[in-house]
């Protein structure tokens, strides 16, 4: 498929992580002729417009999607219907409206209502991120051998989405279609369980009375340190994230329930074999993961160190 | 403290990752005038000759702690009293006996009744480590800027823990002194728990009805694939970990569930006051760490990517 995934005015709605990837990557790649992007606050505009890489950083969201033909939300999935309800008479027909959330049942239920049937929409859900935030976070490279879900809803032009898929393969990204629905289930598993845990350990070391926080700052090389990072997300896009994917996350969490009572008894009888055996079989689905890409196999996630007896640079 | 961490022979039961790090480490700051390592088998011991980084890989332990000034174990938690008795006989007077255990109050009580009262016995656990074992695993800066836990019973010959410490400090390492009981209960939080937690969610996500593993590992990018690292961790050792830190580790997972009722509780009514003030708490521990240096803040962990457009090197 040779679709162009180029774009006469793109208008990014936000400009944290996600969006401000998107600016820096479709620059680099020439993908759009114009980006316009929004930011609530006075502040972050100033900041967007000193780092140069749009063309413009607007007030109004209004003003931002005006003859836009790709509009993407890169803001807090609580956030879209009402940003949709108010783009909404603004929209250019023939438009591709989209969307960055981490949950996509609530978001077509929500944006869906609102856009114009002259317009395009196909929710997307690129799968990837850090613990940063705020219009400085954001990396052209952040897409690159990340998945993007695409959800589009049943009758959506093909067209469109096969449009927007370049645009995201452009961006460095491999790009699945799923239903919102399934996709729910999926991250509710593969991302937003994984966060709430985090969430709670973190919270859990921070408040113990025998041992203090400097400690487990100290010696979190031990494993704890893996969860804080994903615990340092944003909490506003958490937040929406849970309320909104409750049905999926709280299934999942029930499941994960049962099978920690189930190590929780092993350890209490001393059962060596049963523990043994469970720890062997997670880590061949490491493996499987490092062997498709998704993460790195280096020793200490490849950071550089500099040789002993040297300083670091 | 000016101690010379030179030693004249030291003894490494066992050569995986630890054991291997401690070797290429001493190696190249020239710590030992002789390193010799057991293995137990011969593919092992074939296998570290090969790569040179010792002067022997001996079959006995008898064999390889005569006349050695320092001996390590780097052996898991449940081996280090059996080897203790072992080698009790063979070691030379004055020598200092140490291990990497992940958890002290079992291997002092293990291994201190088998000690000859003529050697000093000061136990240790560099809090470093990667999800890699085995003898190519190991790698000289694994330890640099991580912390190494010294536990010395009481009565212990001060020189003999300073000579220790400085030897973990010519490793790289900062070192702290604590009683045993203390150090399971700070690794319980720091290290433990995390590993259980990480164990049992890699294993739930394993074995759902409605999401496949291969969408499991596509899409763990979203949070999932920062347990998986962990849970890929030595089975061996872990299970000794939780058969011998368990009082420890089922305190620190009562609280734990505890607070997992409470984010979940949360969830369920839709209290996204509680789940938002939760995460914005939790992220302030993650900048406590990486200010002190126990974690990059790097992107994507400071992992490299090729710029887009261009292909990876």
């Amino acid at each position: 498929m040779s679709t162009s995934p180029q774009f006469k005015k793109l208008a990014l709605i936000g400009f944290g992580l996600i969006g401000g990837s998107i600016a820096r990557a479709a620059r680099e790649q020439g993908l759009a002729g114009e980006i316009v992007t929004t930011a609530r606050t006075a502040q972050t505009r100033a900041r967007v417009t000193e780092l140069g890489i749009v063309d413009a950083a607007v007030e109004t969201n209004a003003e931002a999607v005006k003859d836009a033909d790709l509009v993407i939300l890169c803001i807090p999935v609580g956030a879209c219907g009402p940003v949709a309800q108010e783009i909404a008479p603004h929209l250019a027909p023939g438009a591709i409206v989209s969307d960055v959330g981490s949950v996509k049942g609530a978001v077509v239920k929500d944006m869906a209502p609102h856009l114009p049937a002259t317009t395009h929409f196909v929710p997307a859900h690129p799968v990837a991120g850090t613990e940063h935030s705020g219009p400085d976070s954001g990396f052209a490279e952040l897409f690159i051998d990340r998945w993007c879900i695409l959800t589009p809803p049943e009758g959506t032009d093909p067209s469109a989405v096969e449009k927007l898929r370049a645009f995201w393969a452009a961006l460095g990204a491999r790009v699945e279609i799923m239903t919102p629905d399934h996709h729910d289930l999926v991250l509710a598993i593969t991302s937003h369980l994984p966060h709430l845990i985090a969430y709670t350990i973190v919270g859990t070391a921070d408040e113990l009375g025998q041992v203090t926080s400097s400690e487990v700052m100290k010696f979190s090389a031990g494993g704890f340190r893996d969860f804080t990072r994903i615990a340092a997300s944003d909490p506003t896009m958490w937040r929406d994230v849970f309320l909104t994917n409750k049905d999926a996350v709280l299934e999942m969490l029930g499941t994960f329930n049962e099978d920690l009572s189930k190590l929780t008894r092993a350890i209490r009888r001393g059962d060596g074999e049963a523990l043994f055996e469970h720890f062997a079989r997670t880590r061949a689905i490491r493996r499987g993961i490092v062997e498709i890409g998704q993460d790195s196999a280096a020793p200490d996630f490849g950071r550089r160190h500099a040789p002993l007896g040297k300083k670091p640079e």
